[in-house]
């Protein structure tokens, strides 16, 4: 079924967006190997945020998969994972940002970031940049060593096409960025489409 | 050295404190197999705050270790974990809350909880319920299955008097909690003991 809404997301931009209750966002990558960095605020009130933590105790789980609802900081459900061919995603690290930039990859001055971007498109909706949480981080590949606790980032396994659905249980302010680490990504950048698929009550 | 300032936790209490740049927290589970959830935010600007996605990242680590510095959200060091007798402890879960027990346990009603417990102490320090964020969560055991992503929470292995000490590398308002879930400590609640070592310049 035609999308309601598309975006286009460029390689390292970002977008905000409002679901409706039921609303279906979902986050393709065209090229695959690509990372999506989502996040969410109930619309009613955003001082309620999308939170991992809550979401791993509830599931018992740290992968996100077909299945998975997503909960807030209050333990609503906010979003459900409806379809996935990807696989694999990580809901561990935050957005990469300039100051991630600096500290873990020496890059001084302004690098683009989905911290940044989050950041920027959310403002205008009423979010403030301290109040984004850790990420759902679509199509990023993170393994724990459960001995020591190290995290390996491999590279996105998603192929060109691969999505995932997350259908909305409140209404939602979500952003959502095409990834700006060159690493994560596999050393290119590329872009992230976005199609809104709105119930029609 | 004898602490400046002792707090004895009974089991399912919390508390808020102060930390100067250069004081140690202690956290001291006196019997063993305890867990104790602490969070913390930047004193001249509380919409700063501990941040578990930040301090994975930066670590490159689940596992939270002598030598970790534990990150805000703006990538600001916060506190340095300088001692530890104890080996294991958890950053990827919330905080337990009266949520938590009736999702995961059935129990209806009032139960204790960190969450509570933290909202109620931080409160009066200008922290809002809703700005508590992914807890640090010393002496949990929670380990993942790389494969499926499973997270197995076993029973604390700490013994009695072992200890964690935290740094402060900038002036903090902390929250800490003896941990209200039954399951999770083991099967019996026990107190923890706090105690700060301020700097004496």
């Amino acid at each position: 079924m035609a999308p309601d809404d598309t975006i286009h997301l460029a390689p390292q931009t970002g977008c905000g967006l409002r679901l409706g209750r039921g609303d279906t966002l979902r986050v393709i990558s065209p090229t695959g190997e690509q990372v999506a960095d989502v996040t969410a605020f109930v619309a009613a009130d955003v001082r309620e945020w999308l939170s991992s933590g809550r979401t791993i105790d509830y599931a018992g789980c740290l992968y996100v998969k077909v299945g998975t609802t997503l909960y807030s900081n209050r333990s609503t459900p906010l979003l459900t994972v409806t379809a996935d061919t990807a696989g694999r995603h990580d809901f561990l690290l935050s957005p990469c940002s300039a100051e991630m930039f600096r500290r873990l990859y020496r890059i001084e001055g302004h690098h683009p970031s989905c911290f940044e971007n989050l950041a920027t498109s959310l403002a205008p909706m009423g979010i403030a940049a301290d109040a984004i949480p850790t990420t759902l981080n679509l199509f990023m590949v993170v393994t724990p060593d459960p001995v020591t606790g190290r995290i390996d980032i491999e590279p996105p396994s998603s192929r060109p096409g691969d999505f995932v659905d997350l259908r909305a249980e409140v209404d939602l302010v979500v952003g959502v960025t095409a990834c700006s680490a060159e690493l994560t990504n596999n050393g290119t950048l590329k872009p992230i489409d976005v199609e809104i698929h709105r119930t029609h009550a």
